[in-house]
């Protein structure tokens, strides 16, 4: 079952239009929640971040964010989701082609639940990456439908079979295709800050104040390539891949190759984060 | 009547999946074809173009260009399409949401044909323009459904109640958010060179053709904004837009705020293009 508006329908039911503004423009905004054990994981974060791409975009929202988070937890329930995610996006809705805002707007929202494991294996072993060029829009932190840039990111790393592509935009590391990036440097993270060249992912939020409750120095600052290819540690995160580390960028290894100290105590307090819903579910 | 695929439907019949690719990420191309005359003015360039994006995406197309060019014409005349224009649009297809590419992609053409008049008045007036930040990607040279940032271009246009944004990257002026745009000095055209930062327009190319012909000489080089605001003239140019004057900027005149001898010159070149085709026909 899928919700559409306020409705959950089958998804054989559901017609987009192909005057769609999402479907002609791209002129729209998403978000990607995580279940873990039937329970939303910053779902109160996401619709921030929902709510904020949308004002950045001027559009709004079809019903309050209230209503939409007790309507998502319908539609988990109605899929039997216990480890997996929901996708929901919000598009300017149907009009006559026009580049410019139809005058009256009819917002459309779309959401559907998906049982997925968790990547347990890549977050163990680590993940390869390559470094590309990036060519994004200069809005990066709005959570937007215009990912032409991510996507041909992110096969170039499967043509290269690497499982990311880093984003390097006038020699700063930016973020990657679909996750945030990290390093670590004598022991302390450097990140990009969270500004127009990044989408400031809710993980990323959590490990920032995970690394603050270990007391690991945190630095919201550029690094460049160099930086980069000679750190102690490289991370990457989402709500998809939470916190893997990288052991391969560009065919050299990171460090010795294998996942690092910083990395694995993350993952320990992040893991630790995703218990804490267990104990308040029961 | 709506083309989808090979086959002419009923728009209400056609439902295009929310997974569809076109729909999550903006991943497709376009391209708006002007029917004059009840022929297509320029289908072979635009076809052209429509093959360099998509392989440019590295997508392909569901079937030959020659055939698509015969559906077309097929889908004009059961639309009766005398004045009007062609909106076609390819997307990756369905596939379950992941950045990559699907491994088996199923590319689905959409095209409607509308009646529409030409902007006759505007391009007997002139319009009006303010200059905007260019925030796009950087592969404007591809006709992608990743419109957002042009969305918002024209937007703050509608917003400041001018007809087009006119952006600016680094300094330098680039195109509009629908249109070309060229400016005039000591009698002589310069526009942004055909690189990735901007579309080489259809009409455009033709332009650039008829100041050829006329033997006015154009150049194919950058300019700024500052000799964009002292230009003797600006034109903007586009499917739709055909050639259109430029008769104010940020609320400044261009200079005595009426349409300039270059820009008559090029519509009555334009004029008989398009009349040229109507001989073609009888």
């Amino acid at each position: 079952m899928i919700l559409v508006q306020d409705q959950l329908k089958d998804q054989s039911e559901v017609r987009i239009d192909i005057e769609d503004r999402g479907y002609q423009f791209g002129d729209g905004v998403y978000e990607v929640v995580r279940v873990y054990n039937g329970q939303y994981f910053g779902m109160d974060e996401h619709l921030v971040r929902l709510e904020r791409s949308a004002k950045e975009i001027q559009m709004s929202l079809p019903y309050p964010i209230e209503v939409l988070k007790r309507r998502l937890e319908i539609l988990a329930e109605a899929n039997d989701i216990e480890d997996g995610h929901v996708y929901l996006q919000i598009t300017r809705g149907v009009a006559e082609r026009t580049h410019q805002f139809p005058l009256q707007p009819a917002p459309l929202l779309v959401a559907y639940a998906r049982k997925s494991p968790r990547p347990l294996s890549k977050m163990k072993k680590g993940v390869t990456a390559i470094t590309t060029e990036d060519i994004r829009w200069l809005r990066c932190d709005i959570k937007s439908l215009n990912l032409l840039g991510n996507v041909l990111g992110k096969q170039k790393a499967m043509d290269a079979k690497c499982d990311e592509s880093i984003f390097i935009r006038n020699e700063v590391v930016t973020e990657g295709s679909s996750t945030n990036v990290y390093i670590v440097k004598n022991g302390e993270i450097w990140t990009h800050p969270a500004n127009n060249f990044i989408l400031n992912g809710i993980t990323r939020q959590v490990i920032l104040e995970l690394a603050k409750e270990e007391g690991i120095t945190v630095h919201e600052e550029t690094f460049n390539k160099n930086d980069l290819m000679h750190a102690e540690e490289v991370i990457i995160s989402s709500t998809t891949m939470e916190v893997t580390p990288v052991i391969s960028i560009d065919g050299k290894p990171v460090s010795n190759g294998i996942p690092g100290k910083v990395a694995r105590t993350l993952q320990e307090k992040f893991n630790e984060r995703i218990a804490q819903l267990q104990r308040v579910k029961n």
